[in-house]
């Protein structure tokens, strides 16, 4: 072909790393590479989709499930109907989540397509919560103003006025990613990806772990009212929401600390703010448990589900909002043409049915126990190029020392942040390991496999890390292709 | 089932109006209804996925296609790989482009998952290359001040240094729908479905038709400059885009005006921001062209594909950006898990491969046609009620004459805006035809129908909008449910 269309710039980047493979065909944790030569060679995939694939490529009970929904007419089109099978999903989702978190309170869900996309249902569902909670303080204040010397009430109203606008907060940590749409992408801490476009929407405001409290006392705005005659301070609702992931994937594989958690969890009640549990790459079992916030005991008002409830084939994601929590009036302010579609939600069940009726939980965590020690043997081998290896389940990461300051060209390459895509290379192109760095943190390698994963795969990646942890510390520029 | 956590609030609605149907089965340009007594009874379906079903329902051959690829192992999950078959619907895309406007300029592809995702693309893309712009005036500026006095240097740049960071300006017209995440939501001008939501993301500025150059002039924003010694004015790239449909869709099927099309072609020439064709709904076909925009002769600088690309099936949509007017480096700045995958480019390339090749331009023109006359004949029957018949090709819109001084209900529901949602109940369960009115225009209602439909399913539906029609001119106490 003549032109190349579809992202050629990126496609030039990735050529030059020998990361441009084709693949033509999955299968569990295997993708298949048509060489130049048209052989087909199987690659060990250890990035699983970006955490999509819980159950691998094209597993084959969700594939036969899909088939057969084709083959019966599923409507995938039928908006602004009844749809008991999204309904079906939502009260499965809510079996997990109650037996996981020992609640019995109901969360309703609004479906949407992308993980994206739901952070997006997310952000606009806690604005108009927050508008409710700023409207109730006003009349409240109107209320007593009615009561109060005219004068008075007049001073009062005119300092208020401006400050009901006060734009909405929204708090995240740092080094958090909850995607790369307009408004989400203004939660997602790498400025690379965030700062140009900062003028499109509301800028988070990102938090150190140890300064939850401060940071909302920080962003504290208040309005007057008028009690038994004395003018009194009432705080505005500013803050709208706390994103928070249980396990920060693209930031480079960050388990939530308890602490921070119970700390989010405790200024979120304080101050009647949702915090949103953001499990899009973490939920869906990888971690051991279906939702990853169980592990630590924090359970959001909000939760946003995506990849891996998809199955690795639909496309489908979901805000879960806590009954308490929930604005009904949202369902007719809010829609999507793909969003809720048969399909995907027949999907998903299949899905929570295979998680709920299999070993798959217990198996997450072994599988991730078996790769978790395969990779910190390579780490106590390597001591000097290795820094860390972290994660929980199927979702773990391993640090390379930082090289910034490395001999050239692999110190240029790291300061570049293309020293963990040089490493995805190699290990593709001489080890037939597919890996990559996470996307803000680009020395720490994530591994997000299957279930299925076995030890021989296992043992193929060790050998790959080997030979990189090798070169990096002996003769770094056999790392470079061609 | 006791619960009901997907969006009960909107079910009971659509049961008040006796719209919450269970769709069991879709094929062509029917869906089959699971009754109370659990009879699949079949509904001409005239939503057609709010514009998604150009081909219809579950097309044997889309639907033969995507069960291939399933049983093949596509590999739905291979982020950052080449993706060949990208390439080719790109190109397909380019190729009919290339033909409908009479160019050869190649326009690049950037897929993403949904319309209102697509519009989100576009947003960023918008803002990175207005960002170059005005990157590239101060760059110029700065480089005329080294050579000018120090104290008017300085002058002219505290002049200037706050006016650079300006917020970026997004135009569309009065009636437009772009979406409804956070940032696409401001593009559409339904306060209902915006305002709760303006503190999220930048406001659009909507344009009324024969104000388009005014718009321009009055977001003029201007910096200072040294020439020869004299300070002049220098415009500041404060418009980032200008969104428009070639027919709004929920704004109530209103036809581009091709003098507005052609002004807005001229502001933007003139002023060096880009044209945004928003061909979610009116894209891929249903016009009796693939572009509805070809109809006016507006080429886009960037155009926005979704709904029908899918083929009913899949959920994709892409951004094409005309290569003068593309930034390379947005490919490393911007992706999505979901979005460019193997299994939705099959499928759309199929279904471009499939409107390519088959008569279904003329046929969506001629079907177009029969639809248009049938309503006409029910509006020449009914002059009191209807007031207007409108559209191109399959994407038709009847729309009543404004009922909100009418007696009550039929006023308080056309006040509340529900009229139009009575009358879908009443053709639904009366006639077993499915119709809805447009999101913004509730007595406006639409028609989108695949190539497929039938003189006999257009005369259902115009039996009963004869019925409708007769009843709100003689006794609109009878639509009401129950």
């Amino acid at each position: 072909m003549a032109l190349e269309l579809a992202e050629a710039h990126l496609r030039g980047l990735l050529a030059q790393l020998g990361l441009d493979a084709e693949y033509v065909r999955g299968e569990g944790d295997t993708l298949w590479w048509r060489t130049a030569s048209g052989d087909e060679v199987p690659v060990v995939d250890f990035v699983g989709g970006y955490g999509s694939l819980v159950l691998g490529h094209n597993h084959p009970e969700i594939v036969a499930h899909a088939r057969e929904l084709l083959a019966g007419g599923v409507p995938v089109h039928a908006q602004f109907s009844y749809h008991p099978y999204a309904n079906d999903l939502a009260a499965a989702l809510n079996r997990v989540l109650w037996r996981e978190f020992g609640t019995f309170e109901p969360y309703s869900a609004v479906f949407a397509n992308t993980g994206a996309e739901a952070v997006e249902v997310a952000l606009k569902h806690a604005e108009m919560a927050r508008g409710a909670r700023v409207a109730a303080l006003r009349a409240e204040i109107e209320e007593h103003l009615a009561d109060a010397p005219a004068d008075l009430a007049a001073r009062v109203r005119e300092h208020n006025e401006s400050r009901y606008d006060t734009p909405p907060v929204f708090l995240t940590l740092e080094g958090s990613f909850h995607g790369k749409l307009a408004g989400s992408v203004q939660l997602t801490h790498n400025p690379g990806y965030r700062v140009p476009f900062r003028a499109l929407a509301v800028p988070a405001r990102f938090v150190s772990g140890g300064e939850v409290a401060k940071a909302v006392e920080e962003s504290r705005v208040t309005v007057l009212d008028v009690h038994d005659g004395q003018v009194v301070e009432r705080d505005l609702p500013v803050v709208a929401a706390f994103f928070v992931e249980p396990i920060q994937g693209e930031g480079g594989i960050h388990v939530l600390d308890p602490v921070v958690a119970a700390d989010i969890r405790a200024v979120a009640d304080a101050h009647g703010f949702p915090v949103v549990v953001d499990e899009i790459q973490t939920g869906v079992g990888r971690t051991g448990k279906f939702y990853a916030a169980s592990h630590v005991g924090l359970l959001g008002d909000y939760i946003v589900l995506a990849k891996a409830l998809g199955g690795g084939i639909a496309k489908t994601s979901v805000l879960l909002v806590r009954q308490s929590a929930y604005v009904p009036e949202f369902e007719l302010l809010h829609s999507s043409t793909f969003a809720k579609d048969a399909f995907s939600c027949h999907i998903g069940s299949r899905v929570v049915d295979f998680l709920e009726s299999s070993d798959a939980y217990a198996r997450a965590a072994a599988r991730g126990t078996a790769l978790k020690q395969a990779l910190r043997s390579v780490a106590a081998e390597f001591p000097t190029v290795v820094a860390d290896v972290r994660g929980r389940g199927l979702m773990l990461g391993l640090e390379f020392h930082d090289q910034t300051g490395a001999p050239d060209p692999v110190g240029e390459l790291a300061r570049t942040g293309l020293v963990g895509y040089v490493v995805a290379g190699y290990l593709l192109n001489h080890h037939r390991v597919r890996v990559f760095p996470t996307a803000s943190a680009s020395h720490t390698l994530r591994f997000e496999p299957s279930i299925g994963i076995t030890d021989a795969q296992i043992d193929q990646l060790v050998i790959g890390l080997r030979a990189v942890c090798t070169a990096l510390r002996d003769n770094p520029l056999t790392l470079l292709p061609g």
